[in-house]
């Protein structure tokens, strides 16, 4: 029998549950040895879903006890992302954190730089930010033509993140802890951008407008739920940015990307499946309602390609720098949707204010 | 000023009224100057909606006074077509007769008789029967693409003629007249099989099945409301049909064409418009409801090139003998239908008996 | 005989010999009677294609022989616009102008003070600047199905107007005069904009950016070849648009507009017809390669609809106030693209300037 | 730890190795113990590559000496399916056979009726023939939405299965063992007919054509490379079917089902991702190449609830004399496309013969 990765979930909310579900039953070679949660209930489902993990109402006593831990996933609330990635860091484990690292640019950073730190002494650890996109089929397989060059030089970057409408006020309560919509929504699109740019890119201007077309309580957290973005980069490449909370028939995330001879669009036509409904008023396909039917292959083969990089010390499939670079710029178009103002930055990516900006 | 064709129309229930049209607003080198029907109302509406042309109860009034008449739509009852034909043939007209020539395959092959005879005499004489499909846009499109060598030899065909479901009974009624379902709808699809396979194509076998799913009353005239069948060709070539009265959304006539190196699609994602719509069932578009939607600008082309061909004496669109053996066809088929039979037919056309076939 | 709009063609450049075409061939209720342009072999053709019309050099002369003329088109070199349009208002003649009236703000502003005041003693002359897409049908069905409230309250708009990459430069040497592509392309999507959120919204600001990605000689006439804009509006509504000269594909004009309950989306699956290719790259569609071959049938009805509106004096289908808000709107597109600075309006129109913007 | 069933792969070709991958990485629930193969090299791989399992160059000897085995999965040569299939019940194994039982009729039933004797014992049993699409889930979701109403009383299918083209030569070799085109390929949507329209519907007759259009040589083996053939069931529903060897683009499997009041359609827009390509030969998107491609996930859901009837006991998916009825339905087909006869069934689905059919 082949050596199975031990990994640890911390979070078992929504999507924490979802990861830990990835690992336990879609990932051949890692093992749920350990989960951690401060609701006894959710320590409870796992024992009963997760092949009887140990469990842990606290973080530090798992990471204490747990001494043949590899790996950890983090998808415990956005708030303590950054602290525990760093305790994890520190103990020498591999992590798979939830995105965004924080939305708080420093905080974010500090995930970095213990990171650096702590390969010093251990150049094989992998600690990677899970962008769920970049683990998506259609994505890569973008990806992969615009770097064969099908499209000539990547130039405009179209992307949106928009969420089903819901009506119970989640998306209100949601704000006070979400960074905003460009920090938790966009933030995946303008990691995109990094990509299909190039993670070098360095970014000279920002601007946003927004609106709360649905959702005025919005307006108390300086959120909305109706925003859009220009991002304009030093080498002649900008992307336009659109995120909302209000969308209809369900989860609308698509992403265009035009070279100098071409353009791929993903999910512009989106669809659930392959069923289309013929009936009196016309031909209709559903959409996925929200971004995990969208995305929980991508998830899937985060878990196994995180795991093969921990078990082989293979290359992560992405640099955690990245994590950095998305959140600093969601953080400004954010403060851009607020103040009304554009920001710019200077080549070495410097803030530039001015009095007659 | 340029000269333009005389035309009158046979003939203005609601296809003879569009024709009527056609030719009086979208064909600028027709001038539609005389108009028949046996309805006083219809030539009423063609007074007041044609320019105020001469009408006449009877059409042979019409053919006897109108001296200086070029042409003649015929778009008048189906029984009456092949009569009104020879008449306007033996004249010396220019004739546009809507399909069928007739529901009967000797009273159509008598028109193509009168008009070899009548080239005789008169070799500038155009005489066709508007098959509208092959005025269309796209079927031209994916026919010159076929031509082109785009799909290797043409080997598979499928077609469907599915109307929308009108449960006003109409299409029991209309049933005593049409020649049943594969003659009215389907010649349209065999229409297209020559022209995709080549006018030549002989006929090696038909087999046709169908059903009465909402409207059983449709079998007191022999008639089914959803029908399928397969012509087999000599050449290897081989196609399948259905016709439908029972569609749902609306119009729904789509073909495709299979050859040795690809295929071709016309209308397998039928579409009224570029509109769509997102809302909480999902992503929906409207689709043309009735035949006339999907062909309208295909009824203009074919004026307008009937107009040309008969001002500038050049080669008719197509030819009428393409007509009968549409016709052959779609009978052979609607007589499988109903006697459950196989129908074959040697490689000079004619019909194989056998006792245990 | 019904009595025609006598109609005269001012320009038969590429785009005023459609018009014209679309009036002599098209347009059963006009009669294109005179034409004027600089060019002797444009008369030429005209005299042989459009049944022989009266032809003179000078746009004056025309005005000052034709006495029975009720109607002009003009779609002479956009600087001549607007002179044209206010001499011919001026001499009580109904006028269909191409758009832009003007690059200019005040140059617009003067052809609807010149029409404000003629209408004051020819309370029946109508004069409209064509947006074409006000004709389309599939922006026609959407703007029927917002306005019947299937998508709530408009929020949100997307729109691009991007051309099909020219290799010959002729963009290049267009920009001289185009005003810019933010006046040239996306004129259509601020009108439509305006269309959809209501003609009375007011900007509240306007912000772009843009890039020189295959032709850098733009930049000498500040002009980019691509470019992203947002437009904010004072009742809670933004729009973004793009505009290209570097399509790959074809024609790609698309538009989105999302309201509190759905959206609808316009051409975002562009196809040139209803046929696919299968072969052994995947399946293909094409795309029409330029306006024209998507905006035909509008500039029809375009056509179509003038004259009606001249013959039976109903209003016409857009008010000429549109032209010049839309221009003002596209200039300042313009301007933020060259400073890269965010230009804001208060709800009366006047632009801020404030040293701490 | 949860119970894991211990399976059996027989058979490690290029679907068995398959169905091994996914019983041993992606059915949480069960466990490869055992594997069989006349092939060294397949037994070799599995080694590495299924976590060491036992290994048998027999299949008789793995059923003697794997006491503790509770399931076993055959996809070993179709020859002999029905042989090991029936071994494997008489020793009280639950079985998941591949497609089909056998390409002969009698040896399918007796797959069945082995298993019904075993029945009478064990009466825990389950034994399934895997027809893949049961599992996929968009024809899970059109089968949901028929059975929910959605389209009224089905009444006409279409459906293709239609392979990309194997220049290789591959299919002609295969046509020695396939059963035939009908056999091999339509199987599938012959059971996809039995599903919607109803497991007890009973054949009234079957008709079929076909053409040798890329691969002459299969008439040697009495096949041919595409094939129409059409169904008549007894309650007044009809079918059409296609199958191909010679699709340009990759595998188009796709189905259509109408009913009185709407239509269901699955994969008739085929497409491998959300990926659109725009080229200056149009819009493209790529198709899955084979069959693997389209339904590798219903082959995964297929393992787990194959695994998970079997561990609790609950009805299994599908009903093994379903398997029997549609190759019966195959056989048919396939004759007739050689014969070039009708076949017909009476309503306790005998076959009638007449002198004079």
């Amino acid at each position: 029998m082949t050596t199975k990765l031990k990994v640890a979930i911390a979070g078992l909310g929504r999507m924490g549950a979802r990861h830990a579900n990835h690992f336990y039953s879609y990932t051949p070679r890692a093992e749920v040895v350990a989960v951690t949660s401060p609701v006894q209930q959710e320590l409870d489902w796992a024992k009963t879903n997760l092949g009887n993990p140990r469990t842990y109402l606290s973080f530090d006593e798992l990471l204490e006890k747990e001494k043949d831990l590899q790996a950890i996933v983090i998808a415990s609330a956005t708030s303590v992302h950054a602290e525990q990635a760093i305790k994890a860091i520190n103990k020498g484990l591999h992590v798979l954190c939830e995105k965004p690292l924080s939305t708080n640019i420093e905080q974010s950073q500090k995930v970095v730089d213990a990171y650096r730190e702590s390969l010093k002494t251990r150049p094989n650890q992998k600690v990677i930010c899970g962008f769920s996109r970049r683990f998506d089929a259609s994505y890569r397989d973008a990806f992969e033509k615009l770097q064969s060059g099908l499209i000539g030089r990547p130039s405009v970057f179209r992307s949106q993140t928009c969420d089903k409408l819901d009506p119970s006020g989640f998306f209100v309560e949601y704000a006070q802890f979400s960074g905003g919509i460009f920090v938790d929504c966009s933030i995946h699109d303008i990691d995109l951008a990094l990509w299909f740019f190039g993670e070098d890119s360095v970014v000279k201007s920002v601007t946003a407008v927004g609106i709360t077309a649905v959702s005025p309580e919005l307006r108390k957290y300086n959120d909305r739920d109706n925003a859009l973005g220009i991002v304009e980069f030093y080498d002649g490449k900008i992307a336009q940015l659109y995120c909302s909370r209000m969308m209809a028939a369900g989860q609308e995330d698509s992403t265009e990307i035009t070279g100098t001879a071409g353009k791929l669009a993903v999910n512009t036509q989106p669809a659930a499946n392959l069923v289309n409904i013929y009936e009196p008023t016309g031909i209709r396909r559903e959409i996925p309602p929200h971004y995990y039917g969208r995305f929980r292959d991508a998830f899937i083969t985060e878990a196994n390609e995180f795991t093969a990089c921990c078990l082989d010390n293979t290359p992560p499939p992405m640099k955690l720098e990245g994590a950095v670079a998305a959140v600093r710029i969601g953080c400004a178009l954010q403060e851009s949707l607020i103040t009304g103002k554009k920001i710019e930055f200077d080549e070495r990516g410097n803030r530039i204010t001015r009095a007659n900006l």
